[in-house]
C-alpha cells in the first residue's frame, strides 16, 4: 500500500515571520515546507533555530529557495557565483535541507550557450554532491535563455548528474501556453521538487502576474489537474508543494490561509484521481462524492428593527406574503409558492458594525435541498471545510445520526445550509403558521417559479477563499469574471454555477467584491451589492400581478430605452411594455434576458425578477449602471 | 492676442452621477466636457435637461462618445451601424453638441480593407453632414485594422470631407511607443479632438492598462508635453480634454478628482509653454516660475499623551535635545545641530482616529527653507493649490505683505512649509528658551548633517492627487516606483527628487502607499511607514556617538550579515563592525549605501540614520523586510 501524496509550501505564500508561518503551516497539516531565503535572512533564528523548531511541528524543509542569477557568460561572475551556492549549500547542512532550488537566469549577463550551461550545472552539480546536497534547476517563464521545462530539462539530462535534477513549477509552464504533456517523458526521479500555483487569466506581462496574482489550485483558471496528472503519471514521489505570491495573502490572515493552501491540494488531488489511474504513486487523496442538490429553495434574511418595515414592503412587491412566526425567536416566516423566505429581527451584532449604517440588512442564510445532507457534511469535513451539523427540534426521529441541515460558513456573514428532505416540515414545526387568510391565498397565483441566482458581497481578502470553497466541496464551475462600472466605482463579479446531471437544475451563485473591513461584514457599497434574483416564466404577466401587490417601476432613465432601440432594434411596442413595466434588457448568442428590480433595502440588498428566453447565458451586468441609478433615485 | 486654451474633460474621468458631475467639473474651472454614452443612459436628464443644465453651468458639450464598432465588412451590418449613427446624430442635436467620437473598431468583424473604409467614412460623414454634425475618427491601440494615428489620418485623409476629422488620444498613440512627431504633419484644421491621458508604466495588455490605470497629466509616466506641443505645433485650435479610466478615481471624491484634472491641464500647458514657440495657436497658460529652496530643515511631529515619553526617547537615541517650550501651546522645541523638530502635544483630532492606537504619532509638516515663500505662494496658487499664506507674531515687520510661511497641504495629515529667511527666528520667538544645559553642549557634537529624505505615508486614493502636486508645483522628478514586500504584506513606494541647479542641493520625498482610511489619516501599518532619514558623514563614529546618547542597535538577524557576506563579498571585518551597531548595507552600480534605524514610535513613524558613499541613488528598500523584521521585535 502506497503513502499519500506529500504536501508542502513555500513560506513565501503565507503573511507574517518565519516563526508565525510555520506554526500556521503545522497546523493546517501540511507535512514540510520550502524555505524562502528572505523570510529566513529576516528572522531572528539561527540555523539550527530554524531545524529544531521545525522538527518540533514535525515539518520537513524541503526545499531552500531561490538560488538566482546562477550562470552567467562570464567565468569569473560564475566563479563567485559558485562561492555563493557554496555558502548557501553549508547552510543547508546546518538547516538540515537537502535540496537547493536554482532557477534559470534573466539577466543579460546570463549564458545563452547550452554548452556553457551543462558545464557550468556539471561544476554546481559537483559541488553540491561534495556537500550532500541536491540542486533543483527550474525554468523561469521570463528566463533570458532558458525559459521553457523542456529546455531546463535538456540541460539536466545532458549534465546527468545524480545531484542535479529539474524543478517543475505549473506557473511558469502554464503560463507560457506550454503544453505539459511533454512533462511525461522526464523520468520521474529526476524531477526533484513540484510547484503548484494558480492564477486567474490575467493579459498581462508575465512577471507582474507572477509576483501579485498567483492563487491556490482551484483559485484561478489553469488546468492544473492535466497538469498535476501528467507530473504523479511520470512517476514523481516528491511532495507538491505550493508557491504563491499574491498581494492578499501577503496581508492576510496567517493561519486562515493556510488551511485554504492545505485544501486546495487536498481537492487538487482528488480532480487528478478521477482523472488518472493511480499506478504505483504516493496516493492521492479522495473525498466522499458528492450527491443531488435540488436548487435554492429558502433564504434568511437578517435586518435590524430600523429596517424591517422597508424589507417586508419589498417582499410583498415581489409576492412573499408573512404566514408565521417563530414562537420563541424573532424570527418571521414568508412564503411565495415553494419559496420561503425567513426574517430575522433577532437582536445581534451581525448588522451592527461601526461605521455602518444601522440595522442593514444581510443574507444570512442561502437554503439548498438536498437529498442526502449528510454526505455533504462528510465530503466537506474531508475537504477540511468546517460544517454544522444541526439537528431540528421538530426533526422526524430524534434519534437518527442524521443532521436536518449540513451547514457551511461562505462569508463571515452567510452560510450554505444543505436541506434534508424531513428539515422543512421539522423547522416549520416550531412556528405558529397564521390560518389561511387573503395574502395567503394570493400566493395561489404564484408568479415566481424559483431562484435564478443569488448575488454575494465578498470581501476582498475572501475572496479567494470563497471561491475554493465552491469550487472544491461543491465543484461549482467559474464562468468569465468581469468589471462592472457604475456611478460608484468599480466591482468584480463573478458567476459560478452547478449544472446538475440530469435534472437541467442550475445552481447558480453570483459573487461581487467589496472593499474589505476589519468589522468582517462585508462593506457596504452605496446602492447595492447583494441580492436574491427570482425566477418567472413571463415578466410582464408577473410584473402585472406584481403591481396590485405593491411593485413600483424604478425610475430608469428614458434615455435608456432609446439607446436599447439603437443598439438593438427592439419595436416600439416592446419597449414601451418595458418603459411601463421597468423592465431591463439583454441578449447574447444564445438568447434573451429580461429582468426588473425593487429598490435596495439598506444601501445593499434588493430583489430582481427575471426571465430567460432561450440559452441566454449572462446575469444582465450591462444594465448594473442604470439600475443602480435608478435605484439610488429610489431611496 | 490669442484666447486661452480651452479644457475639457471627459465625464468617464470622475465618479459620481451625471449631474454630480457636471458641478464638479464647472466648479473646478472647465469650459466644457465630453459626454460619455453610458453616463447619459443612465441619468434621468433629458437631453433638452443636459444641454439646459450645462448652459447654465457656463459649459459646453465637446464630444458625444464613444461611438463604437461603426465599420464593418459585412455591407448588411454596415446599413445597421448607419441608422444607429443616424440616432446619435439626433440625439446630439437635442444636446446641442456638434462632434461625434468614432473609434476604429476592435471586432473580428471590421473592415480590413481601406478602401472599403473610406468608402463607409464616406457615408458616415455626408450623414453627419445632412444633420449638420461632425465625426472625430480615433485610431483605437487594440484595434484589429486600424490602431495607430497615421492609419486613421490616412482614412480620414483619402475620405476628405469637410465633416470628417480624426481625434488624437494621447493614450492610444503613446502606450504603443509611436512616436507622435507624424502628428505636426496633419492640418490644425483636421484635428477634431484632442484627448489627454497619462499612465504609469506597466508592463501589462494596453486594453486593461487603459481601461483601469490611466491617470491626469504629470500623474503617470508619458511625455505628454512633447506630445501635447507637437499637437499645438500643428494648429489644433480644440479643446484640451481628458479622457480617463481609472478604478480610484471612480470611487473617489468627484469634486477632488475634478480639481485635480484641472491642475493637470495647466501643468501640462507650462509645461508645453516652456518648450516651444506659442505661436498663432491658443495661449498656454504658466505660473511664476520656482525660486531656489534650502532642503529640509524643520519637522513639526505630533503624538499624543501616550506615545511622548517614546518619541522623546527615539529623539535622544539620534541626537536631538529639547531646547525651549512654547509659551501658550504644548509644543516642545528639540534641536540639533542646525535641525528643528517640534514636538506637538496639543490635545487635537489628528492622531485619534476611531480604530487606531491611541497618540499615533504624526509627521505634521515639513519645513522648508526658502528664499522668497512668497512666490511659491503665488505660484501654487496658479495652478489652484490652495495654500495658508502665515505671519508669525514675531516677525520682523509686522506690517509687511510677504508671509514668514507659505503652507501647503500634501496629505490630510501633513504639510510642507516653505519657510522664509526671517521665519526661524520669528517663530523661535514664541519659545521659552532653556539655558545652555548639557544637553544643549552635547549638541555640538553634531553628527547629523541634514535630512536625507522623509518618507510619507500615503493613502492609496490620495496617491495621485499627491503625485500631481509635488510634480507640478515643485517640479520634482518621480523615479521609479517599486513595490516593498516584508511580514506584514506589500507596500507600493515612489520616491521623488528636486536637484538644485547650482546648489547640488537634493531634496527627496518619497511616499509610500498605504490602504486608505475613511478618517483622512493614514491607516496605521504595523511596523513602520512613515520616517525621517538623517544623513551623516559617518555611519560608525554617527553609530559610537549615538550610542553615549542611548542609541541600542535593532536586534537585526545574524543570518542577514551571513547574507551579506554571500551576496557582497563584504570583508569579516567591515561585517562585524556594521553587526555591532546595526547598521544595514546597500550598493548599486553608483555606490554604497549605509543605514541604521530606530524602532518605531507607535507603529508608524521611526527615525534612520544614513550615508550615501559615491552616487548612490537608491534608499536601501532592498532590506525593508528585514528592518521591520527587526523592529517588531523590539517593540
Amino acid at each position: 500500500m502506497s503513502t499519500p501524496v506529500r504536501t508542502s509550501i513555500a513560506t513565501v505564500s503565507l503573511s507574517g515571520t518565519l516563526e508565525e508561518k510555520l506554526v500556521a503551516i503545522a497546523a493546517a497539516g501540511f507535512d514540510g515546507f520550502e524555505v524562502f531565503e528572505p523570510d529566513f535572512v529576516a528572522s531572528p533564528w539561527s540555523p539550527k533555530e530554524l531545524r529544531t523548531r521545525a522538527a518540533d511541528l514535525g515539518l520537513t524543509l524541503d526545499l531552500y529557495q531561490p538560488f538566482r542569477d546562477f550562470d552567467s557568460r562570464s567565468e569569473d561572475q560564475f566563479a563567485r557565483n559558485l562561492v555563493r551556492a557554496q555558502r548557501k549549500f553549508e547552510l543547508m547542512e546546518e538547516l538540515g535541507c537537502e535540496t537547493l532550488l536554482v532557477c534559470s537566469s534573466p539577466l543579460p549577463t546570463a549564458s545563452h550557450d547550452d554548452g556553457q550551461l551543462v558545464e557550468q550545472f556539471s561544476a554546481l552539480a559537483e559541488l553540491a554532491s561534495e556537500h550532500g546536497k541536491k540542486v533543483a534547476y527550474e525554468a523561469l517563464a521570463w528566463g533570458g535563455h532558458v525559459n521553457t521545462y523542456r529546455h531546463a530539462w535538456k540541460i539536466v539530462e545532458e549534465v546527468d548528474h545524480p545531484s542535479l535534477g529539474t524543478c517543475l513549477d505549473s506557473f511558469h509552464i502554464l503560463s507560457r501556453g506550454d503544453d505539459p504533456a511533454g512533462i511525461r517523458d522526464i523520468p520521474g526521479e529526476k524531477i526533484f521538487f513540484l510547484q503548484l500555483a494558480d492564477a486567474p487569466f490575467m493579459a498581462m506581462d508575465i512577471l507582474q502576474w507572477s509576483r501579485h496574482h498567483r492563487n491556490f489550485p482551484g483559485q484561478g483558471s489553469f488546468d492544473l489537474s492535466t497538469f498535476a496528472g501528467h507530473v504523479h503519471a511520470a512517476g514523481y514521489t516528491g511532495p507538491w508543494s505550493l508557491e504563491i505570491f499574491n498581494d492578499v495573502f501577503r496581508r492576510a490572515d496567517t493561519q486562515r490561509t493556510a488551511v485554504d493552501a492545505h485544501r486546495s491540494l487536498l481537492h487538487l488531488e482528488e480532480q487528478v484521481s478521477a482523472a488518472v489511474s493511480v499506478g504505483d504513486g504516493p496516493e492521492l487523496f479522495t473525498a466522499p462524492e458528492r450527491t443531488p442538490l435540488e436548487g435554492i429553495v429558502s433564504l434568511r434574511v437578517a435586518a435590524g428593527p430600523a429596517k424591517q418595515d422597508q424589507l417586508h414592503t419589498m417582499l410583498s412587491s415581489v409576492g412573499f406574503h408573512l404566514v408565521g412566526r417563530h414562537r420563541d425567536h424573532d424570527l418571521q416566516l414568508w412564503r411565495h409558492g415553494l419559496l420561503t423566505i425567513a426574517v430575522d429581527a433577532t437582536a445581534g451584532t451581525v448588522w451592527s458594525a461601526p461605521g455602518l449604517p444601522a440595522d442593514l440588512p444581510v443574507l444570512t442564510q442561502i437554503g439548498i435541498r438536498a437529498t442526502e445532507p449528510e454526505v455533504w457534511g462528510r465530503r466537506a469535513l474531508a475537504l477540511e471545510v468546517p460544517v454544522e451539523q444541526v439537528r431540528l427540534p421538530g426533526s422526524a426521529d430524534e434519534n437518527a445520526e442524521v443532521p436536518d441541515v449540513v451547514r457551511l460558513k461562505v462569508t463571515d456573514a452567510t452560510s450554505i445550509d444543505l436541506r434534508g428532505p424531513g428539515s422543512a416540515a421539522a423547522w416549520e414545526s416550531a412556528f405558529d403558521i397564521y390560518p389561511l387568510s387573503a395574502a395567503r391565498n394570493r400566493a395561489e397565483a404564484s408568479v415566481l417559479t424559483g431562484i435564478d441566482h443569488v448575488a454575494l458581497a465578498v470581501p476582498a481578502e475572501s475572496w479567494d477563499s470563497v471561491m475554493l470553497l465552491l469550487r472544491s466541496v461543491f465543484e461549482m464551475h467559474p464562468h468569465e469574471g468581469l468589471d462592472v462600472t457604475d456611478s460608484v466605482g468599480l466591482m468584480r463579479s463573478q458567476a459560478l454555477t452547478l449544472v446538475q446531471d440530469g435534472s437541467g437544475n442550475t445552481l447558480r451563485i453570483s459573487l461581487n467584491m467589496v472593499d474589505g473591513s476589519r468589522s468582517g461584514l462585508p462593506t457596504v457599497r452605496r446602492g447595492g451589492v447583494s441580492h436574491v434574483a427570482f425566477s418567472c416564466e413571463n415578466i410582464f404577466a408577473a410584473a402585472a400581478t406584481m403591481a396590485d401587490w405593491g411593485y413600483a417601476p424604478l425610475p430608469l432613465s428614458p434615455n435608456y430605452y432609446e439607446d436599447l432601440e439603437a443598439r438593438f432594434g427592439l419595436n416600439a411596442e416592446l419597449l414601451d411594455r418595458m418603459r411601463g413595466a421597468g423592465i431591463l434588457y439583454d441578449a447574447d448568442a444564445h438568447g434573451e434576458f429580461f429582468h426588473l428590480f425593487t429598490p435596495t433595502v439598506g444601501a445593499d440588498l434588493f430583489f430582481e425578477v427575471v426571465q430567460r428566453v432561450g440559452g441566454y447565458e449572462g446575469y444582465g451586468e450591462v444594465n448594473s449602471a442604470v439600475r443602480l441609478s435608478a435605484q439610488l433615485r429610489a431611496e
